[in-house]
């Protein structure tokens, strides 16, 4: 039986699996230490759990990562401060100890296409998923395919109005301080309050601010796209009452100005939390294996 | 010989041609007053310049727009404030009118698709054509085509940080105050210093707050479509110099976070005029009229 492997390549773990869908998912997570470790331990799971019968491998990475086909550094880690990941062949490394095709793009364009394959998005053409975590990035689904462009969206780092008079707060992002990424992503939370975010209760004025940069990003994001859909994902957003404050904050953001009933009349459908939950990113690897492998035989 | 027409239908005036590019363009312009008085005058000028000849138009039109093919109001303005033009059937009446196919876009999707045809990005696939005047408007292309989307893009009410310490103005948009629009396009300019912009003389603290505010309205989109080159049109950039501050702010609001020769070692392509000067828009129109008249056949 032939077989598609995905990898949801994140800073500190990569999640494997196996399958040719939500139907038949067999996951497994390695943490992310060093390359040759890491990249043992993933081949090590791929020969146990496909072997002869793995046809390719998708990977969706944290990065920055270069994805110009014509580049030297294709499927590479690219400028990330994490030690010893920088200029890191993963692509080629994975391709070249497995022998099979290898598909490869950022872990959110993964996640934006396992939720546009199987997920919340199922049938849209233009879409968003954006992920608030550890850190903050983006996805974006243009006629049915995710948006590459001259590197790949960094969506984390757009620069919106920082609330000075109730957030003195400097922001965390080492290049701008307070952008996007900079006040809302986990460590912000945690840092601005001097509280973990899971431990501030769902009454604190946190939320009600996270909500509003939040819907900050949202706004500028869709009137740049225009998506049919914003899947919000990422462990700050796990509180489902932040999410129905990020609605909340988004129209009051847009005040009337965009008039179409997807929005006005239906928030609750348009922005929504992902519905393969933690497995967006390597289901949407999948899809990327049988992408590549599709291409291989083209 | 057969011919197509386009239209750049604008708030203030409607600019008409015909010819099949650059090098043989005709034009007429005539002001935008009744629905009924405006589109009489094109339908007489593509009467008496195509006459029997024309084989189809197209529309690149100020807006809001219905962009979406399966709905009843396609090719409509509709929630414009402009007296008149409320929910105006436009690709209708030119259709009607003139008997043949009709193309039909956003006036700034029509200059992208102009540029990208004959301009700034010709052979490129990912670019944004920003324009800054009486309004602030941008279209984006993705895979060499525009993004349509739910609607369509409205990337002039971006938010973006106010700098309230060097600038008090409390920003023009009815909707947003000082949403990027609210605080860059030309009547902001004008009644934030109580001077026409065009007299404001080249070293007046103006223009370095303006290309800041346009800068961080760059930022945020390059950041979402990672566009191979930036077109930036409309009066207020007229002034070259203006062009060389955004292009400061915009490498300096980075701060070396998008790792690209294209943007650290040639910004000066990376961010440039329009190539079709005035002509961006009913060039792109008359691309449109192609696309129209293909499809009309396929």
């Amino acid at each position: 039986m032939s077989m598609l492997g995905g990898i949801e390549a994140g800073g500190t773990k990569f999640v494997c699996g196996v399958g040719t869908g939500p139907g038949d998912l067999h996951c497994e997570s390695f943490p992310t230490t060093t390359p040759e470790e890491t990249v043992g331990s993933i081949i090590g799971f791929f020969e146990r759990r496909g072997g002869g019968d793995l046809r390719a491998v998708g990977i969706g990475s944290f990065g920055p990562v270069d994805l110009d086909p014509n580049s030297a550094q294709y499927g590479y880690i690219t400028s990330t401060p994490k030690p010893g990941w920088r200029d890191y062949d993963l692509g080629g490394s994975v391709r070249k100890a497995l022998g099979v095709p290898v598909g490869f793009d950022t872990d959110v364009n993964a996640a934006m296409i396992g939720e546009a394959r199987w997920g919340a998005v199922r049938g849209l053409s233009e879409a968003l998923y954006l992920t608030i975590g550890t850190g903050v990035g983006g996805g974006a689904l243009v006629r049915g395919r995710v948006v590459h462009g001259l590197t790949h969206p960094e969506m984390g780092h757009l620069r919106i109005p920082h609330d000075l008079t109730r957030d003195p707060y400097p922001g965390i992002c080492p290049f701008h301080g307070d952008c996007l990424e900079g006040l809302a992503c986990g460590p912000a939370v945690n840092a601005r309050w001097g509280i973990l975010g899971k431990d501030l209760p769902d009454a604190h004025p946190a939320w009600e601010l996270e909500a509003h940069y939040v819907a900050l990003g949202l706004v500028n994001i869709a009137l740049t796209i225009s998506p049919q859909r914003i899947v919000l994902g990422g462990g700050v957003m796990q509180r489902s009452h932040v999410l129905a404050l990020v609605r909340k904050e988004f129209l009051k953001l847009l005040n009337g100005y965009i008039v179409h009933e997807s929005i006005t009349a239906r928030i609750d459908e348009f922005i929504v939390p992902p519905q393969l939950e933690g497995f967006s990113g390597v289901l949407g690897s999948i899809a990327l294996a049988e992408q590549a492998l599709a291409d291989s035989r083209a």
